[in-house]
């Protein structure tokens, strides 16, 4: 069969004149009174559908071409032609359309030309990739992907993929979800009565991850520069548009390297991915900015431009106590901060994106490097204008004395542990990483505001459908 | 901290003369009777470590410098020079020796300088990256997925996150693993007394998934062009050098495509993924072949310059039924080929990669697309010398009719499959894919025979440790 994809046509990779053949779904199709029909026509390669002229003398024009309707897939064949149309560079004058399938009983279409709301689309998941905003938010998500994995690459970083099925909740970020292959119905008991997990698959309880950090670390501690890029879970109750089940993050870990090394890394990363887009998905970012989120393109060009802010979480206090703006969360040092802080602080407060850094110790995890002062720790946030926290990260604790001490406190089990501490018996090096929360990212870019509707099937409690 | 990696000293990226500072851990340590230490460390940026010269009159050389032993970690600031020794081409004359973490009890140290057993390295796999061979691994599959990525992105295809947590076993393809918030010690039950999975977290019996083709295709019935590259996972209890519990899957799938284009698609694939380790990777892949596989290189470079050639199933059987070589298992017209057959036709028969196809209807799953003679379908495998079969794929069966009719004759329920219907029901495409395992790929290419070593934590039954 041949391809031609409607991306490569008005990239100019074809002369006019030449014959082409493209292979798609029907947009919309209109019939003009003088006995033509226009079809539009998309196959994903990009934003804009192509037009297709097509003449009523064709021989299947009465039979197939007038029962076209939107989500039709055609095999159209005609000579390239400039458009007298506005916008559309060039257009099809068909020669042949080859109709694959229709769709049955048009108007039932749950993809019908007509607007649908995002909530509709939401529930039929399987067919929303065909709609405008789910194609340019699946390209959009593919190139912010890609610009991660070759901003990585270029820099030497290994990509690491830590387990899924994991035997300890080491990071303790969240409940977790239990894989299990027990009979439910016919659960194995111990003598005491308990739960029987020897008999499970692997021999003990497990659970799906929820952050690949820890075992990052082992890698980074031998090999420098790594990152994972895969999917981690929360068995969360929530319901807010910031929260899914199941999503995809980005774990850079830096060997040989401080709180200052993983926030210029961040910083580097996000514009790196944001030009990225700007540069390869104009297109789409042109769609969001028309129809979603008219900010979707400056609040690129902005982060791109802007120097990133470093300040102190004590500093962010002070600022929120004096600025005279009365928040729905008190502020005093020792809490965490909400994300109306957050906001404030990027937003109004500097207008630009902020790290933040060095947080009091008892609010943030075990591992982060405790500082002199003995109150913070060496962790970051990275605040974005318009959505607020969009990056974590931290040094890591890399004296096994005052990790141990920490883990201690903490009444974690030393246990748990010991391949983590081996790391710092052998060799032991600062280094440090952070987070991303990839559909985060897509939603910030695309601004796309519900987290559900920038990855294929979310997960969230009561959906894990198709 | 000053960051210069060793492979870009390696890569002419310092004139002689030039003062460097790398960070690194340290291989080797041997001390010349003229008083003289000879360091070599390794960053993990490249395959070589890099030799540092120390002097005795360093001020920390007795402290420090002498009890150095492998895995302590260091940054070495100093001149550049060329070297005098034999197979390297870079040495530093060290000026400071700055030590960030001795091993502790170098005697104890599970990664020392003697050569381990592959096995003991697996025990330790949080400590093993620090090994030459798992460092070698590890960037190979790095190169590996990267190059997956640029391969597919060049053409256009967009990388789709197919859902981890699934509500059903669609593909049939094997034994799940159960996902589950419910406690386990006091489970919720119906008024029939059966475990009530209303009250689990997805209000629903939810796996983790076996493949993400399914899903995949409702994305490319819409953007034409699509690939996954995530994690799914077996709940099958082998013991085999093949098998992992957690493994790396790549499935294209192509719309306005045949069997014919999904074939060719994956020999595009291996070729263009092998040239990268090739060109990327030499230094590794000199390592394998001295090391581990002497064929590791020539057996890529010969997939890379082969035709691949096409042979039908029906074809096969006949040639296996008549080559007068006696087999384990007895192959007649029907049977599933077994790792002997398929190595014997790749490396005997035709002494390259064949991609077999059209496969007996009753050996393949219900998706494929039924050939006109009624008995066999669409499917292929990608059979490699050395290996066996690689890639398995097919054209999907795109009439509503035809896959109702395999639907029902398998016995399959077909309310869980409205949604993949629904596919055929609105604007149907003759579409195709195939399924690679990412883990198989990497033994293949390094010639590292146990799968539980190419990937970084490997789980298997019973096994699930850091």
């Amino acid at each position: 069969m041949s391809k031609t994809a409607i991306v490569e046509i008005f990239n100019d990779k074809f002369p006019i004149g030449e014959t082409v053949t493209v292979n798609g779904w029907i947009r919309t199709r209109r019939d003009s009174k003088a006995g033509i029909s226009f079809l539009a026509i998309y196959d994903g390669s990009c934003f804009d559908p192509i037009q297709a002229v097509v003449p009523s003398d064709l021989e299947n024009y009465a039979s197939d071409v007038l029962n076209l309707t939107a989500g039709c897939s055609v095999s159209v064949t005609g000579e390239l032609v400039e458009s007298p149309g506005k916008g559309q560079s060039f257009e099809i004058q068909a020669t042949n359309v080859q109709v694959h399938g229709f769709v049955q009983d048009p108007d039932t279409y749950p993809m019908s030309a007509k607007r649908h709301s995002i909530e509709y689309l939401r529930e039929h998941a399987h067919l929303r990739p065909r709609t405008n905003i789910i194609g340019a938010v699946t390209r959009v998500r593919n190139c912010l992907s890609h610009a991660i994995h070759n901003f990585f690459y270029e820099k030497g970083f290994n990509w690491i993929s830590t387990p899924i099925i994991t035997g300890s909740d080491c990071e303790g970020a969240g409940e977790m979800f239990r894989v299990s292959t027990l009979d439910l119905e016919n659960l194995p008991k111990t003598e005491a009565g308990k739960v029987d997990y020897k008999q499970d698959f692997f021999g003990k309880e497990t659970f799906m991850t929820v952050s690949g950090q820890l075992n990052a670390e082992t890698y980074a501690c031998a090999l420098s520069n790594v990152y994972t890029f895969g999917p981690t879970f929360r068995a969360e109750n929530s319901h807010t548009t910031r929260h899914l089940a199941e999503f995809w993050m980005v774990e850079p870990e830096i060997a040989f390297a401080d709180l200052a090394d993983a926030a210029q890394l961040a910083e580097d990363m996000l514009k790196y991915v944001f030009n990225a887009v700007l540069t390869e998905r104009a297109d789409d970012m042109a769609f969001f900015a028309q129809r979603v989120d008219k900010e979707a393109i400056t609040r690129l060009e902005k982060m791109v431009s802007s120097e990133f802010v470093r300040m102190d979480y004590t500093e962010a206090i002070e600022i929120l106590q004096n600025c005279g703006k009365k928040f729905e969360y008190d502020v005093e040092w020792g809490v965490d901060l909400q994300s109306e802080h957050e906001r404030y602080l990027a937003e109004v407060h500097v207008g630009a994106p902020i790290i933040l850094q060095n947080y009091p110790k008892d609010i943030k995890a075990f591992y982060m490097k405790l500082n002199e002062d003995g109150k913070t720790v060496a962790a970051m946030d990275v605040l974005a204008p318009g959505i607020g926290e969009i990056i974590g990260g931290s040094q890591r604790e890399e004296s096994l004395e005052a990790l141990d001490k920490r883990i201690a406190e903490m009444d974690l089990n030393m246990d748990d542990y010991s391949w983590y501490r081996d790391l710092r018996k052998y060799g032991t090096v600062p280094h440090a990483g952070f987070g991303l929360g990839f559909e985060r990212l897509v939603s910030y870019v695309t601004g796309v505001q519900n987290i559900r509707d920038v990855i294929a099937f979310p997960r969230s409690p009561g959906s894990a459908d198709f």
